[in-house]
């Protein structure tokens, strides 16, 4: 059997949460694939859940990394999408089935057979997929995206996850129209975008928090209208009922009760985050005005696309902290304890990467 | 000040639940309301609440009713909707702001200053309102619905607040198309309604109890295609992620993750039963599918005027208990254990009412 290329990364052996180097293969490309030279790549909340095995699906050594900025460095036979030297980006998912009813209507992240970017297993070999954190990838054209020149590599990075997770419920709730009123719970990775786009769409953004200590940087520093602190009954009460819609971008355990009340009639929450215990949903608070809470998980191929290209329009980038391969496990460490704005991202191409030959 | 016309009902005087013969007045007609003689009145979960008070908001004497069907009997100046002789309808609401965003859209039970039919303040006079079981009614014609000829009149009486209950979400979510799957949740007053109008819109309907024994009469009585035990694990994994959407009518409590199982990706749930424990809604069940969990409550007057048109159309009316108004208590006792297949309706017309002189 062919060897495909040589690759030099960064993975899990273990549940420890402790990346370190190592040498792999990527596949032998198959036709309508492109070969990418990763710059940069985002480090996601979702990396740390899977490298310790959190999910109780991981399967070392691993890999992480699915927010992934690089240049097209090969492209086979079929590719139409791109050629060398093309910036392109590659989100959290490589493949799908491409005929299920979620692939047809251009929504592939809800495709059953997904193959996620990193601790996937590929569809045709079975092989586990390894992911952004390594010098190069090998990914179909159809699960690539054309990053706009004029977007920084590094934070375009990730929009691949974080902006196009918060932008798809975005668009397909409505809640991208000028002048109706967002909320966003959470002020992270995922929430610091949600006011981005929420304002580039022309909205009015409420950021929601439980720090008190983050109006300044949501006034301020991202723009936002108004802050709510969310334990406080009196600042719900008096924002009571008049959101459209509500981006809750928080993993902890929280109450969302207080923020269905925030909601005007027939209002939407989309949660994007993934508390662990069940989410206590009053059905008073549903049905007495037509409310409406969904989740959302990724975006589709084409939606990642046109985030980009309005981000590219509005000049919209994740705030970014750049570090090197050799502070990843720092950067993992400081992320659990939420200390970054928002996002760190590796310099993938100027880090030392792989192990021992 | 004038006295408006003599009305003979039966009413709660206090949280016993028992209804009493009561004499009380009707307003005298506004501009545009309009006078109606009760023929019947649908006794629905809700008035058990209300009259018992337990969400503590009752105001004894207490007439309650709210699916009431009736024929016009008087019409003052400025109405153009109705004449006398005209069958008409009234559900659980009799005014709103006319301003809200929610009457703009025709939502208008979602309008905050909503005025209900039982146990309502008015807007104008702040009375209390007083429902469907009493002999006369006096409603704004914009709150009145036509019932079609071909209706049976006792049928009819609860699909005003029932049948609008259910329709109005099948809807707004799309879940009224031919060939698309719905899941009904519960078999009682709305549950049966909901398959009866899935069913017709052509779509197949699976139902979905706790009660193995209502297989029988989901299948046979009530044309539903299939039958789920909700308990049962297995039957839920062979049914998983097949569902476009589910209506929920179960007030009791009740674990929706199961349910959420059910739904294909971006499948809709609809909340409309009032469980007094919060809903337990896994993040994860939301997320990963794109899930969404919607409450209900109600519809508007065009929606209403819609249903009943639909109804007529596909000969669609309630199966019901007709009692006489004597037998209201014991009615109310056998619907606190669910002992009627499917609603009970007052024959008003046909009953002695009203107290003593």
């Amino acid at each position: 059997m062919a060897e495909g290329k040589a690759a030099h990364g960064w993975a899990a052996r273990d549940a420890s949460g402790h990346l370190s180097p190592f040498n792999f293969s990527r596949r032998v490309p198959r036709d309508g694939d492109v070969t990418i030279k990763v710059l940069f790549c985002g480090l996601c909340y979702t990396d740390l859940h899977v490298i310790k095995n959190e999910w109780g699906n991981a399967m070392y050594p691993l890999v992480p990394g699915h927010e992934i900025v690089g240049v097209v460095t090969g492209v086979g036979p079929g590719v139409t999408k791109f050629k060398a030297g093309d910036t392109v980006g590659v989100g959290y998912f490589v493949d799908s089935c491409r005929s299920c009813e979620s692939c047809g209507k251009g929504y592939e992240s809800y495709c059953p057979q997904l193959v996620q970017t990193s601790n996937g297993v590929d569809l045709l070999d079975g092989a586990t997929t390894q992911g952004g954190f390594s010098d190069v990838l090998v990914v179909s054209q159809h699960y690539v995206v054309r990053v706009p020149e004029s977007l920084p590599p590094d934070g375009a990075a990730p929009l691949l996850c974080a902006g196009i997770t918060v932008f798809s419920p975005m668009v397909q709730y409505g809640l991208n129209a000028p002048g109706k009123h967002l909320g966003v719970v959470g002020l992270g990775g995922l929430g610091h975008l949600g006011v981005k786009f929420g304002k580039a769409f022309g909205m009015t953004v409420t950021v929601i928090s439980t720090s008190p200590s983050k109006r300044e940087e949501a006034l301020d520093r991202l723009g936002a209208d108004a802050f709510l602190v969310s334990s406080d009954p009196e600042q719900i009460k008096a924002a009571a009922s008049t959101m459209d819609g509500i981006i809750d971008t928080v993993s902890a355990e929280h109450p969302v009760a207080a923020l269905l009340e925030l909601l005007k009639p027939m209002g939407q929450m989309v949660v994007v985050g993934l508390p662990a215990k069940p989410l206590e949903v009053p059905a008073f608070s549903l049905v007495g005005g037509g409310k409406r809470v969904a989740g959302s998980g990724g975006g589709g191929i084409g939606e990642c696309q046109a985030m980009l290209d309005f981000a590219a329009e509005h000049r919209i980038a994740a705030d970014v902290e750049v570090v090197g391969m050799d502070y990843v496990n720092t950067a993992i460490q400081r992320l659990e304890r939420n200390d970054v704005r928002y996002r760190f991202v590796v310099d993938v191409a100027g880090s030392k990467l792989g192990g021992a030959a």
